[in-house]
Protein backbone atom coordinates (compact mmCIF):
# COMPACT_ATOMS: atom_id res chain seq x y z
CA UNK A 1 0.00 0.00 0.00
CA UNK A 2 2.88 2.47 1.14
CA UNK A 3 5.21 1.39 -2.20
CA UNK A 4 2.28 2.04 -4.80
CA UNK A 5 2.03 5.11 -3.25
CA UNK A 6 3.53 7.99 -5.67
CA UNK A 7 6.08 10.31 -5.06
CA UNK A 8 3.43 12.89 -6.21
CA UNK A 9 0.99 12.04 -3.82
CA UNK A 10 -1.01 15.14 -2.56
CA UNK A 11 -1.66 12.71 0.45
CA UNK A 12 1.93 12.85 1.40
CA UNK A 13 2.35 16.72 0.44
CA UNK A 14 -0.20 17.58 2.97
CA UNK A 15 0.97 15.19 5.59
CA UNK A 16 4.46 16.91 5.54
CA UNK A 17 3.03 20.08 5.48
CA UNK A 18 1.01 18.92 8.30
CA UNK A 19 4.26 17.65 10.25
CA UNK A 20 6.23 20.70 9.68
CA UNK A 21 4.51 22.41 12.97
CA UNK A 22 5.46 22.42 16.38
CA UNK A 23 2.04 22.85 18.00
CA UNK A 24 0.42 19.94 15.41
CA UNK A 25 3.62 17.30 16.48
CA UNK A 26 2.80 17.94 20.04
CA UNK A 27 -1.11 17.60 19.41
CA UNK A 28 -0.29 14.24 17.86
CA UNK A 29 2.15 12.82 20.20
CA UNK A 30 -0.72 13.63 22.64
CA UNK A 31 -3.31 12.11 20.58
CA UNK A 32 -0.72 9.19 20.33
CA UNK A 33 -1.63 8.18 23.84
CA UNK A 34 -5.03 7.82 23.63
CA UNK A 35 -8.25 10.54 22.68
CA UNK A 36 -8.63 13.71 23.96
CA UNK A 37 -11.75 16.48 23.97
CA UNK A 38 -10.51 19.72 22.27
CA UNK A 39 -10.26 21.96 25.84
CA UNK A 40 -7.59 19.12 26.94
CA UNK A 41 -5.74 19.42 24.05
CA UNK A 42 -5.61 22.96 24.33
CA UNK A 43 -4.52 23.39 27.24
CA UNK A 44 -0.97 23.28 27.42
CA UNK A 45 -0.77 26.27 24.48
CA UNK A 46 -0.28 30.16 24.95
CA UNK A 47 -2.40 30.39 22.25
CA UNK A 48 -6.38 31.89 21.03
CA UNK A 49 -8.31 28.82 20.50
CA UNK A 50 -9.70 30.17 17.10
CA UNK A 51 -5.71 29.69 15.84
CA UNK A 52 -5.47 26.13 17.77
CA UNK A 53 -8.94 24.95 16.07
CA UNK A 54 -7.01 26.00 12.79
CA UNK A 55 -4.11 23.42 13.74
CA UNK A 56 -6.58 21.18 14.96
CA UNK A 57 -8.52 21.62 11.31
CA UNK A 58 -5.32 20.97 9.54
CA UNK A 59 -4.50 17.61 10.95
CA UNK A 60 -8.14 16.74 10.33
CA UNK A 61 -7.54 17.58 6.93
CA UNK A 62 -4.88 15.63 5.75
CA UNK A 63 -6.27 12.71 7.76
CA UNK A 64 -4.24 12.55 10.62
CA UNK A 65 -6.75 12.64 13.34
CA UNK A 66 -10.28 12.20 12.90
CA UNK A 67 -12.90 13.62 15.57
CA UNK A 68 -16.53 13.42 16.90
CA UNK A 69 -18.71 15.44 18.52
CA UNK A 70 -20.75 13.96 22.03
CA UNK A 71 -23.32 16.69 23.05
CA UNK A 72 -20.94 19.90 22.93
CA UNK A 73 -17.97 18.01 23.62
CA UNK A 74 -15.48 17.19 20.34
CA UNK A 75 -12.77 14.55 20.85
CA UNK A 76 -9.74 13.90 18.73
CA UNK A 77 -8.20 10.89 17.65
CA UNK A 78 -4.95 9.78 15.54
CA UNK A 79 -6.17 8.10 12.89
CA UNK A 80 -2.48 6.13 12.11
CA UNK A 81 -2.72 5.64 8.40
CA UNK A 82 -1.32 8.39 7.02
CA UNK A 83 1.54 8.92 9.21
CA UNK A 84 2.32 4.90 8.64
CA UNK A 85 2.41 6.31 4.67
CA UNK A 86 4.79 9.01 5.31
CA UNK A 87 6.77 6.71 7.61
CA UNK A 88 6.99 4.17 4.93
CA UNK A 89 8.09 6.64 2.16
CA UNK A 90 11.14 7.94 4.53
CA UNK A 91 11.60 4.06 5.10
CA UNK A 92 11.81 3.70 1.60
CA UNK A 93 14.58 5.89 1.09
CA UNK A 94 16.45 4.52 3.60
CA UNK A 95 16.18 1.68 2.07
CA UNK A 96 17.39 2.68 -0.71
CA UNK A 97 20.70 4.39 0.20
CA UNK A 98 21.40 1.64 2.71
CA UNK A 99 21.55 -0.84 -0.46
CA UNK A 100 23.47 1.52 -2.42
CA UNK A 101 25.80 1.78 0.38
CA UNK A 102 26.07 -1.95 1.04
CA UNK A 103 26.89 -2.25 -3.11
CA UNK A 104 29.70 -0.02 -2.34
CA UNK A 105 30.51 -2.03 0.31
CA UNK A 106 31.08 -4.70 -1.81
CA UNK A 107 32.30 -3.53 -4.57
CA UNK A 108 35.80 -2.38 -1.57
CA UNK A 109 35.90 -5.74 -0.90
CA UNK A 110 36.62 -6.69 -4.64
CA UNK A 111 39.29 -4.44 -4.66
CA UNK A 112 40.84 -6.23 -1.52
CA UNK A 113 43.61 -7.85 -2.92
CA UNK A 114 44.73 -5.17 -5.00
CA UNK A 115 45.33 -1.98 -3.25
CA UNK A 116 47.51 -2.16 0.18
CA UNK A 117 45.91 -1.77 3.48
CA UNK A 118 47.09 2.09 4.27
CA UNK A 119 45.11 3.06 0.89
CA UNK A 120 41.92 1.79 2.71
CA UNK A 121 42.03 3.18 6.22
CA UNK A 122 42.42 6.62 4.29
CA UNK A 123 39.34 6.53 3.04
CA UNK B 1 19.95 10.78 19.44
CA UNK B 2 16.66 11.01 17.52
CA UNK B 3 14.30 10.78 21.35
CA UNK B 4 16.04 13.75 22.93
CA UNK B 5 15.28 15.67 19.83
CA UNK B 6 12.53 18.44 21.41
CA UNK B 7 9.25 17.93 19.61
CA UNK B 8 9.70 21.81 18.81
CA UNK B 9 12.35 21.12 17.30
CA UNK B 10 13.05 23.98 14.05
CA UNK B 11 15.14 21.11 12.35
CA UNK B 12 12.13 19.02 12.50
CA UNK B 13 9.95 21.94 11.27
CA UNK B 14 12.57 22.51 8.16
CA UNK B 15 12.80 18.72 7.53
CA UNK B 16 8.86 17.88 7.16
CA UNK B 17 8.77 21.42 5.42
CA UNK B 18 11.42 20.24 2.76
CA UNK B 19 9.20 17.21 2.37
CA UNK B 20 5.78 18.48 1.38
CA UNK B 21 6.45 19.24 -2.09
CA UNK B 22 6.36 16.36 -4.66
CA UNK B 23 9.96 17.77 -6.57
CA UNK B 24 12.05 18.04 -3.41
CA UNK B 25 11.01 14.60 -2.69
CA UNK B 26 11.50 12.99 -6.58
CA UNK B 27 15.05 14.58 -6.05
CA UNK B 28 15.72 13.01 -2.79
CA UNK B 29 14.38 9.90 -4.01
CA UNK B 30 16.83 10.33 -7.05
CA UNK B 31 19.73 10.97 -4.80
CA UNK B 32 18.97 8.16 -2.52
CA UNK B 33 20.36 5.84 -5.25
CA UNK B 34 23.49 7.75 -5.35
CA UNK B 35 24.86 11.57 -5.86
CA UNK B 36 24.06 13.69 -9.05
CA UNK B 37 25.17 16.58 -10.72
CA UNK B 38 22.95 19.72 -11.23
CA UNK B 39 21.86 18.77 -15.01
CA UNK B 40 21.00 15.31 -14.33
CA UNK B 41 18.73 15.63 -11.13
CA UNK B 42 16.76 18.95 -13.36
CA UNK B 43 16.27 16.88 -16.56
CA UNK B 44 13.27 14.88 -14.98
CA UNK B 45 11.16 18.26 -13.88
CA UNK B 46 9.38 20.45 -16.86
CA UNK B 47 10.83 23.51 -14.21
CA UNK B 48 12.92 26.35 -15.08
CA UNK B 49 16.41 26.27 -13.20
CA UNK B 50 15.80 28.82 -10.89
CA UNK B 51 12.86 27.23 -9.13
CA UNK B 52 14.82 23.98 -9.48
CA UNK B 53 17.46 25.31 -7.67
CA UNK B 54 15.22 27.37 -5.38
CA UNK B 55 14.06 23.37 -4.32
CA UNK B 56 17.93 22.60 -3.76
CA UNK B 57 18.43 25.16 -1.80
CA UNK B 58 15.64 24.31 0.68
CA UNK B 59 16.46 20.57 0.92
CA UNK B 60 20.18 21.55 1.62
CA UNK B 61 19.33 24.57 3.64
CA UNK B 62 17.56 21.84 5.90
CA UNK B 63 20.30 19.28 5.61
CA UNK B 64 18.66 16.65 3.84
CA UNK B 65 21.51 16.73 0.88
CA UNK B 66 25.75 18.45 0.61
CA UNK B 67 26.87 19.81 -2.28
CA UNK B 68 30.03 20.30 -3.45
CA UNK B 69 31.24 22.18 -6.55
CA UNK B 70 34.19 21.02 -9.26
CA UNK B 71 35.06 23.23 -11.53
CA UNK B 72 31.72 24.53 -13.13
CA UNK B 73 29.66 20.97 -11.82
CA UNK B 74 27.63 21.32 -8.86
CA UNK B 75 27.38 17.35 -7.83
CA UNK B 76 24.62 16.81 -4.78
CA UNK B 77 24.29 13.63 -2.40
CA UNK B 78 21.88 13.17 -0.01
CA UNK B 79 22.54 13.33 3.85
CA UNK B 80 20.80 11.02 5.97
CA UNK B 81 20.66 12.16 9.42
CA UNK B 82 17.79 14.68 8.84
CA UNK B 83 15.81 12.36 7.26
CA UNK B 84 16.42 9.52 10.43
CA UNK B 85 15.56 12.11 12.90
CA UNK B 86 12.25 12.53 11.14
CA UNK B 87 11.58 8.69 10.60
CA UNK B 88 12.77 8.56 14.45
CA UNK B 89 10.02 11.03 15.37
CA UNK B 90 7.40 9.11 13.40
CA UNK B 91 8.59 5.97 14.80
CA UNK B 92 8.47 6.93 18.49
CA UNK B 93 4.26 8.29 18.12
CA UNK B 94 3.94 4.70 16.43
CA UNK B 95 5.31 3.15 19.06
CA UNK B 96 3.00 5.11 22.02
CA UNK B 97 -0.35 4.05 20.28
CA UNK B 98 0.58 0.73 19.66
CA UNK B 99 1.32 0.77 23.14
CA UNK B 100 -1.68 2.05 23.96
CA UNK B 101 -3.37 -0.67 21.69
CA UNK B 102 -2.04 -3.33 23.56
CA UNK B 103 -3.05 -2.01 26.71
CA UNK B 104 -6.52 -1.83 25.50
CA UNK B 105 -6.27 -5.19 23.92
CA UNK B 106 -4.94 -6.91 27.77
CA UNK B 107 -8.35 -4.99 29.15
CA UNK B 108 -10.60 -6.33 26.88
CA UNK B 109 -8.64 -9.71 27.59
CA UNK B 110 -9.41 -9.16 31.45
CA UNK B 111 -13.08 -8.20 30.68
CA UNK B 112 -13.61 -11.82 28.68
CA UNK B 113 -14.69 -14.09 31.17
CA UNK B 114 -17.65 -11.50 32.16
CA UNK B 115 -18.65 -10.43 28.70
CA UNK B 116 -20.40 -12.82 26.66
CA UNK B 117 -19.05 -13.37 23.43
CA UNK B 118 -21.57 -11.25 21.24
CA UNK B 119 -20.96 -7.88 22.68
CA UNK B 120 -17.70 -8.87 22.51
CA UNK B 121 -17.86 -9.44 18.75
CA UNK B 122 -20.31 -6.32 17.63
CA UNK B 123 -17.11 -3.85 19.17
Amino acid sequence: MVRSMPNQSVELDRVFQALSDPTRRAVLRRLSGGGAPVSELAEPFDMALPSFLQHLKVLEGCGLVRSHKSGRIRTYQISPAPLKAAEGWMSEQRALWERRLNQLDRYLETLKPTTDQKKKEKR
